[in-house]
């Protein structure tokens, strides 16, 4: 018995007129007054399935095949030959199919074959793989997650699985979650009232990372190229279509570099994925292409062709004062850039993507580096027509002196970073780093426009099923 | 300005005679009476430094040179030249060392280049990867770490990311960490005095995961190939040198396939990612087998080209009986076999790699498929000599009547897995998988002995630093 996937059969890898068998689950079973069914068999590994032609001849047509319906699973044995339907260009002739799960009660399947509201498969997570949009995003967030490696191993970084239990907070800011073991009930308690942290797992209170830039840096500053990919966490009561309680990020750190090989750096990844996963999953794109997104192709092709500007935020804020356009939130220097501006600027003004470097001090984390005019930091923000910010990063302050200016008009507690203070005291370098949120690139990617929609089992206030 | 890594210069990639610019840290430098410095640099990029030549004539010669100590960064461009000095091919005669930063008191550096105890590096493990040690294990963790997905990737499976908060136990075994943002000092109390954790995040209890299976099965039994790489999480007090409170697992589930098939993937999987450790981090592989275990080449060689022998374990509980080995446990049918039991096997009896098969259903999980016998399950585990265990699996019980048998008998809460009861109502097919915990991995090819210095910042009982 030769198993193939169907992805290797519709690839043209399988010869014709021989005998093959594969396995999957029932998509469509149509039966024609020929006297034969035709059953489309999809098994995950490709978006399309393949066609089956059951005959009458088959022992078990009247009492197994006839009953087909979405979802049961089978494994099937015969010819691939030509076909002459449209749509296909091999189908399988089928000696043998035998039936190796029934569908309880198709009446009641949670996704029958009908139209279903991404809020609905939401409530069968567990089930929804199997649609086939839901499907065509994990085989598009596995290709971008190896592309991803792929990149940047080629490119010499390594993989550095930095810690998601934390006793730090990284950028002082954001929502936590508490990571612990004592009993809620009756915890231990200090002579003052509080909770007695010492006597909890860690022997200290912990939470759940935000970012693992701090730690990332100590290897940076050793292996210099590396990077994370891994979940991290925001306790933040955002129940919108754009935040996860749980979501997975890339961050390269770079030693030696400045905030334009940074720049340099994220416009080669984005337009690397973004180019891998328009040739290998080709299938995948041209669905979402044509039921989620029409512009979700050539949006890719315009960034993989495009040369990333380099526009400095002065003169963004200088760009948008000039405009005609009314923004909702009125434009200053010293603003954080609201989505309105970053589209206005990708989208009509550049006309493509582009790098916004060296934002306001204030209105960035201490750790990034302070740049001459003294009023701004090294900071860069990636926009992209359609989204807007796809990337967030900086050069690293790695001067001692202007770090621990910046942590204590912060506020901050330089004891908790002492030892992030020591890679500045031991053979410090330039170096830089950004962020690529994973599930916000799949969602651009796609064009699925709620990122519970592009991740498996999503997170979210009140959402924590399966 | 030609930028070079260390790997690419001592690869042989930059040809003889060629100004180039390296950049990176001091690990040495020694004063030659001939009136010349040698530096040897090195940039993570590979186990060895590059040596330096700094002649006299550098105008800083004097000034820094003179004062470089282990750990300062520098720039250095100069002409690649052939090397008559031993242990390297080429060296690097520098015309201009520019020092990037220095090391604040090279007397209280805390990994001045001296012996240090493992022990004592775990103490600092921001500056630990720049010794040679740290430095090569988080080379080879990134190497396995591509292997795997690599291997994975090209034999069909789709890497999914399964949730890290969890409201679900998976194997009903094994202590938990709970996540939570409720407010331990005053928690909202249901009206019985319980913690009312309707008013948590999530709106109910969670936790960190013990193993992605149960969720990758969802989508197993929709892209039949399916994989996790990621963090899981147990809370057990448990002080060892082969435990963490926080480690990365790799999850294979296949579908339409049984145990065989199952042993058949990991059998390729451990020798496909072993091979490519041995052929592309040979640099570091040399510097274990020399410093830290002097049997790891020669025990992965072993089990890249030794055949797996499959063994029943109820053959096996006769074959220990028969042995002449004096063990600490009793040996009878029924138990749960020890490492010495298992060490005994691989090393003694089969003198190489195992899997053993079929145990009794009375010590494994719930969702392992139950054997024709009813007091057996289709569980297996692969031995290595060296370590014994280092990947656990199983055939999932795919017959939903036999599933529910086994949770009523373990006295589980069927409601509570009822989305993953769904995965057997309707198109269920036999399929298995298995897990290969990273870190064992890591310190099984490394000889590492203790895994917390196989990961980067590792978690354990008090211990949450960094």
């Amino acid at each position: 018995m030769s198993v193939h996937t169907i992805a290797a059969v519709l690839g043209g890898k399988t010869p014709l007129g021989q005998e093959i068998t594969v396995q999957g689950w029932v998509r469509t079973r149509r039966d024609s007054k020929a006297g034969l069914s035709f059953v489309t068999l999809h098994d995950g590994s490709s978006f399309e399935p393949l066609q089956i032609i059951a005959p009458a001849e088959l022992p078990n047509y009247q009492g197994e095949v006839l009953h087909l319906t979405a979802g049961c699973a089978l494994r099937v044995t015969g010819e691939l030959i030509a076909s002459s339907g449209k749509g296909q260009t091999v189908e399988l002739r089928a000696a043998r199919i035998e039936v190796v799960g029934w569908v309880e009660d198709p009446e009641t399947y949670p996704i029958a074959p009908k139209a279903h509201s991404f809020e609905y498969l939401r409530s069968v997570a567990h089930l929804r793989p199997r649609t086939n949009s839901i499907g065509a995003v994990a085989r598009v967030r596995h290709c971008l997650a190896q592309a991803i490696h792929r990149f940047l191993h080629e490119n010499g970084y390594f993989w550095v699985h930095t810690p998601i239990i934390t006793a730090s907070d990284c950028e002082g800011a954001g929502a936590l979650f508490r990571v612990s073991t004592l009993d809620l009930v009756n915890p231990p308690r200090t002579p003052e009232g509080g909770i007695d942290f010492s006597q909890d797992f860690f022997g200290r209170e912990t939470f759940l990372t935000v970012s693992g830039q701090l730690n990332v840096e100590a290897y940076c500053l050793a292996l210099s190229k590396v990077y994370t990919f891994g979940p991290t966490f925001r306790a933040e009561n955002s129940n919108t279509s754009r935040h996860l309680a749980e979501f997975w990020m890339i961050e390269p750190e770079t030693a030696f570099a400045d905030l334009y090989a940074n720049a340099d750096l994220a416009e080669a990844l984005l337009k690397e994925i973004f180019r891998v996963v328009l040739s290998e999953r080709a299938d995948d794109m041209a669905f979402f292409a044509q039921r989620i997104d029409k512009t979700c192709i050539q949006r890719l092709e315009q960034v993989v062709n495009s040369p990333f500007e380099r526009l400095d935020y002065s003169e963004a804020i200088g760009i948008l004062e000039r405009s005609v356009q009314s923004f909702a939130f009125p434009v200053r220097w010293g603003m954080d850039l609201q989505s309105e501006h970053e589209r206005y600027l990708a989208e009509d003004y550049v006309k493509g993507p582009l790098v916004l470097i060296n934002y306001p001090k204030e209105i960035k984390s201490f750790y990034m580096r302070l740049n001459d005019d003294g009023r701004t930091v090294a900071a860069m923000d990636v926009l992209v027509p359609g989204i807007g910010e796809i990337i967030g990063g900086s050069q690293r302050e790695e001067r001692l002196d202007l770090l621990d200016a910046r942590l204590d008009e912060s506020g901050m507690d330089k004891m908790a970073y002492n030892w992030y203070r020591d890679l500045r005291r031991y053979g410090s370098v330039p170096h830089a780093g950004f962020g690529l949120g994973f599930e916000r690139t799949i969602s651009y990617v796609t064009g699925m426009s709620n990122v519970r929609d592009v991740i498996p089992f999503p997170r979210t206030p009140r959402g924590a099923d399966y």
